[in-house]
């Protein structure tokens, strides 16, 4: 009998997205759980990253390192948190845009340079790190990983400055792109945003005090620390020991362009990022969609779960109903074995079940936060008019992504968007919806209660901040050395009393 | 360092309950997948059992088995689908009540006996079940586990009756309780569900015509089956080989009782249960709540994911504004750590965070679907108010539990249940909520479209159908001889770090 | 790239032998430690059976039990053997004759029946487990594994007498063949030997005066426990937990014919079995064969590591000069994999290698204590030729196999026994030896100081004490019957790279 | 109940001694099968090192590494092997004596430089590592490991040469000890080994012709390939993909001063190593021994296995019958848990067993290859005295140990060898024997066939041939360095169904 594919539903929960966020990073200092407190953020933090989780602590003399494939609470273990010992903590998840998905490139990567040992946990992606890695290398380097934030190490290993903060600003000059980031020695945190600021990175405090780091407020409210601010673009803050804090303005002052599809779909709606509330915005976002695209129908379907609150806005400035009419299974495993004989819309239904008694005989607002492919998008059209809807509206909260971002979210190729090469009419036609429309971006800055020039927008613009640095010869040239090389893992199922005969 | 204590979350989506269903069974005949299209529809019953998933499959001369702990995505790989060859299959997702939770009780079951190998899927409980194996051991017998489910295998064993339908007749006869099972020889499936038809059990057609069977309509949805009619209270349905059915009716007449909490929250809002759709009754009990139990509020929250149908009922009835107020953490995994310095609300805190940007200065109703112990719906009240709520109406979609289930739903014991000692006001004192209002059980059962005596609502009443049979004397003894042997496992090593190419 | 064939070398060490005992047993009572002490027991008695390895240990309320597949050394953690807290235990190495070899038919066997929970380990085999099988199971019991041990559970639990020793005779007197078994309840231990004796057994004492049972009496050596005597053919001892000992003859008496084979080749060369030393017995039987058959030659070279001891007594009694002149690698594993281009003798090459400087130029007597299909001997015999032996004269310490034993060692079908179907020259051309010579039984005999009568030879003579009562179409029945089902078991993983300290 | 401790039975075979070597080393070049055949001849080399084993293979564009802790065959499995494609392969064997006993360390290390991947498998210990490596650090080099090898990579790193060989010959210039390796990139194999040649290094044709490299001959037996010549002291051998074979001596020429211990214990006694077989060697060490230090006796008893070819040789010389007194288990795993009621000289039981009917009576003769801390042969004296032996002579077929190994040998601390601080009289009354004697320097060499300053035998006399570099200061501060990171591995023991309480 041969079997049928092997599905892998996208672990980003529901939606029709595909649109991954590469990190999420933590810090904590001078508390005595400083590790469970880092793996209780991460946690918090873990819809900005599935594929690898990882923690590094330091008792003082020591950093004591693990890292594993896999979701936070997968990867950790009570044996395992009570082995990462020490005051200070810092922590990563990831999913991985550049360099390749293997346990190797988990973070926070750590190194022993000449000034000891050091670990760092790396949101956003850097534009030039194969041409500084390439440099570096015909110095006589050697790289450990296929990762870019490795170059990182070596710059600073490289540096002459005396001090581990001016190695390291010195290192963040050279780079370029997007990078928020927290670093630990063996005694202090250092917490960095680039100069545009593309990632967010927020401050808080534990009821003692204390500080913590994280990408998402999110994570202050689970451990129950207050946010106190923004690490600011351009900012290096660095936490020592003893509760001393210095900030510093090591680069170049240049104009922030935070990243706007943290409103749109990667922050948690429970989130404050960059001075507002992510709900709130995503509700707006709704809103301002009614406003632009009405329709004459009989009840708002949100795709779950990212379509959610935009669905709510859009049915409170509509007056139209909102109901749950689609269905999440909420056991959604890593893999799916789809018999040979297959299961229309099989890759779907394996999360999303329509309510018929919800959707039968009405005329259907389906919303949902933007649309990548466009291919989950028609089998959920199809799906929902199988399940006797008299028409279907997709409103996207978001205007056609047409090109890919390079400052750390992972996007399909230019190519695999389908805003970048077919018209709102034609994407209509092919997700086989009734009407199509997707919020301007003037509506989504008003939404944003902001100017469309204080974000960046690029991925619906193409304009790009900072321009990408490494030439598409030095990425095939790198990545052959790359490639040259592969370690073999252990397969999973060696047994001894396997299954026999 | 001393670890703080060790949160396992239950795995139930959300919600402040903590009940749960003992099983979910399916089967599939006739198809040269059964195996593959059993897992799928397990994965849609995933709601009714967490603990354990197997499968058994026949190919004719060979019954073969798998079963595990956990999930169905975690217990099955795609090698161990492709092993279980043949065209028939039953399966069975857990959550054990009677027996330990050990792998040795996972289902199906699968012995052999004189008339050859035999395997069965249970779901329900039998109130006479240590009785009947006291009796059955002093005749002989040697138990292999601990599952109530064991004795109807050596009842059959011991049956002088010719044919297995007519053996498993008579064993049936003697043990009292519920039960939907699904059975399988060699080569045949039979169905059977107790006269009192306690637990849902319904049949479906694969486009070409073969027969399934499955706790909940769901099932069907996802293998692309249809839904043909329920297995009637009494029935037993021999599905054969060749495409025969036969239907008996073994048993003496008696008044169906159907199990009322399948609507209230057991089942899935997008099956069809004792004939009417899940999600309408529940958006239905939200309606009947709002007009019994209505309140002068700005805002109606559900507790996610149980509560959502009934809010959104309850919103409309009352014309108040819905939203999710809470968000939920879709990546809860098995065990949290929490650290020795104790997070206040952890344990909710872990599954759900307010946004406090939709809650802060509102008057907020809070609608569930049912209440247990009371003191998780305690800890949301509070994280709801340190939110900014300025008042909490609490709304439970059914009345006050007051008694333990014994037909295979996993309540505490009496004295855990807060609405068996508590009045009303009691209970809305000690969750520290404004207002607190139960659905009446007339107005549940407006909802359902029926009267309540045509539904078992034992769990609110107190009144058992089927009185328990097993005293306390041999459930005692029997459970000092089932604690005298114990089968230590090795503990299995998890590789994190696969072998990636 | 195909791959060559794996190889999985026996694990019993060296020689050219593929005969294997069935298993050994040991039990502990009234020590505080009694599962480390049968731990270590087991691993001294490895060498009976390497393919599982269990332990039950009783604290009085309960019977615990590990059972695993593999090496006592790896199936047993400290972890685990902490956890089998108890003042008596008992266990078993394994290797399976009858039944399959799955982790299910691990022993020591432990089910509950009116009594209680019950254990036991068996060293030999039944020769009419099966007529009995299916006769249980027409009367209702349904069996938990394919073991012939487990009817011996079933005729306890079916039989009416009093006390468990009296239902364990009564049961035991209905089995026909070789039984050598510990039996433990919650707090006694019974030691028994059938009235034949096949299999050895010995009662032991440690420092403080413990009783302890073993197959052999090297375990007794490895503990600190000393020899005190054989456990009688035909014996029942009964040992409580208060020192209490009772010796019963419960079986008609019989003539005593225990294995003969346990002195060429099964047992250790440093036990005493059957009253005499292993170790002085096997010189004997060279001694015997260099009386019987001496040869010109310059060197004798035994096939290690079977042979060694007879090899030393050929070469004493002969006068010719002992030496390795076969290396073997200590460090066998489970599995090798050759290449696809056949390597010469590879599957002798990966145990032994020959030591040319020894070998070169000389005159070889190579000595084995048996030769069961041949080709192993074959291989060695071309391998010692290609190191430039000028003659190989092959000297095997007993006579040749001829028929297959039914009370507990595992030998090939008679078709497969070079000795069942060719002469002496026959198997000399077939391994292309310049000559060889067996042992007589009469001079066997004379170095076990016995005479032949008073030993079972059958697989000399194929003359049987007991005849096998189970009818081929029995045995076809039941292997229907069992192959009916079939249990999958999940690939364990297995971490090669353990967390470090 | 407290446990007591856990033995680790030194995995080596058997003797008394606790010296390992470091590490075995083997290359196949130009072959379908590279990786099998690579791991074939390090099964055969196991006895090199058993604490991790590895193989690289290249297929021209890649490098694959497959890596693990433990013996070969338990590292690799038949579907590791399949992925190891490629024509190329080296591989290593390894006991540590430098660096961390983890996987990390394990060899063939494999990095990638600025002229591509390179892959490295040593067999000896640099003096000077630590030196360089503080000075590469110091230049901004990023370390991965803490073995003494990595510094080779960093240097071929910065080396300017343009070929690899050249840098590899300027990079092997600034590195001192002792160093027999072999080399992979993409296409060739470079085989070197040190001016001194204090390791052997052997060169091989497989029957088509293709080149084999082997830290021992035994490995060319087991792939069936023909020993050609020994890599010379000094020499660099570079193996092309086309058949090409170029030999350089780019080192000052030195006196050859090979490691007269391979004779001794290391090498396997069918191997030949700097040109002798070391069977015939040993046996001529006992021969010597005998003449040395003879005595009346009634026996000579080997410690096996590693005395063995010494007490054949003594008791040919001395006419004294020869026997196997001691008997080994052949089953040994890793650990062994002792009761907590000790068990005496539980250690050595645990391997070894008198034989007490050889032994009692008799006066003998117990040779061994060596005596390092005389712990395990004082209990080995004292268990043969307990089983009947009337005197006990220990004859030693090598002088007393007295200094530490920096060539690539794990020798215990000056202190802990009972050589450096006891006279050999001092020695007997430790170990409680008789008499006591050690073959001389000088008939050791005669043995051998040479005089003793052709041989490094700095063991025995503490004259290094080339002093160990590396300062007390700089070997501290490095360990602080590299004792500041620690990789938490995953623990082995994760499961959903563990043992339940």
């Amino acid at each position: 009998m041969s079997r049928g594919p092997v599905h892998r539903p996208s672990v980003r929960e529901g939606g029709s997205s595909s649109l991954r966020d590469k990190c999420g990073v933590a810090a904590v200092l001078g508390h005595p759980e400083a590790a469970n407190l880092v793996y209780l953020a991460l946690y918090a933090l873990q819809h900005r990253g599935q594929e690898s989780a990882g923690i590094v602590t330091s008792d003082g003399p020591r950093l004591r390192r693990y890292a594993g494939m896999g979701n936070v609470a997968d990867v950790f273990t009570p044996e395992i948190l009570e082995d990462l010992i020490g005051t200070l903590a810092i922590g990563h998840v990831r999913y991985g845009t550049s360099g390749w998905s293997t346990v190797d490139n988990a973070q926070p990567l750590r190194m022993t340079h000449q000034r000891g040992p050091m670990a760092l946990a790396h949101n956003g992606n850097l534009v030039n790190a194969l041409t500084l890695r390439d440099r570096l290398q015909k110095k006589g380097s050697i790289f450990r990983t296929t990762s870019d934030t490795e170059v990182i190490f070596h710059l600073v290993a490289h540096s002459s400055q005396q001090t581990l903060e001016d190695a390291l600003a010195e290192a963040l000059n050279q780079v370029e792109g997007a990078f928020s980031l927290v670093v630990a020695d063996r005694e202090r945190v250092i917490a960095v945003r680039d100069p545009r600021g593309f990632r967010p990175l927020s401050l808080g405090r534990l009821p003692d005090g204390q500080p913590v780091v994280a990408s998402e407020t999110c994570a202050f409210d689970l451990i129950g620390a207050r946010f106190e601010r923004d690490v600011a673009p351009g900012e290096m803050l660095v936490l020592g020991p003893h509760g001393e804090e210095r900030s510093f303005r090591p680069f170049a002052e240049m104009k922030p362009q935070p990243c706007l599809f943290e409103y749109v779909y990667f922050s948690r709606p429970d989130s404050f990022v960059f001075g507002r509330s992510v709900g709130e915005v995503r509700r707006a976002l709704g809103r301002e969609l009614a406003r632009e695209a009405p329709v004459d129908a009989d009840l708002v379907v949100p795709v779950p779960d990212s379509g959610v609150p935009a669905a709510i806005g859009y049915s409170r400035e509509s007056g139209l109903p909102f109901d749950h009419g689609l269905v999440r299974n909420h056991y959604v495993g890593r893999t799916f074995i789809e018999p040979a004989q297959t299961i229309r819309h099989f890759g779907v239904k394996i999360k999303l079940n329509p309510v018929r008694s919800i959707i039968a005989g009405r005329r259907i607002v389906l919303v949902d936060d933007s649309l990548v492919r466009g291919t989950t998008m028609a089998k959920i059209v199809h799906m929902v008019r199988e399940a006797g809807a008299l028409s279907i509206h997709v409103r996207i909260s978001c205007p056609p992504t047409i090109s890919p971002c390079y400052y750390g979210i992972d996007t399909p190729t230019k190519a695999e968007l389908i805003g970048s090469h077919k018209s709102v009419d034609e994407i209509r036609t092919f997700i086989e919806a009734d009407s199509l429309a997707y919020l301007s971006r003037e509506g989504m800055c008003r939404a944003a209660g902001t100017e469309p020039e204080r974000f960046c927008t690029s991925c619906w613009t193409g304009d790009y901040p900072v321009p990408p640095t490494d030439s598409p010869e030095i990425r095939d040239e790198m990545r052959l050395l790359d490639e040259s090389v592969e370690e073999l893992r252990a397969p999973l199922s060696i047994t001894r009393e396997n299954k026999k005969r």
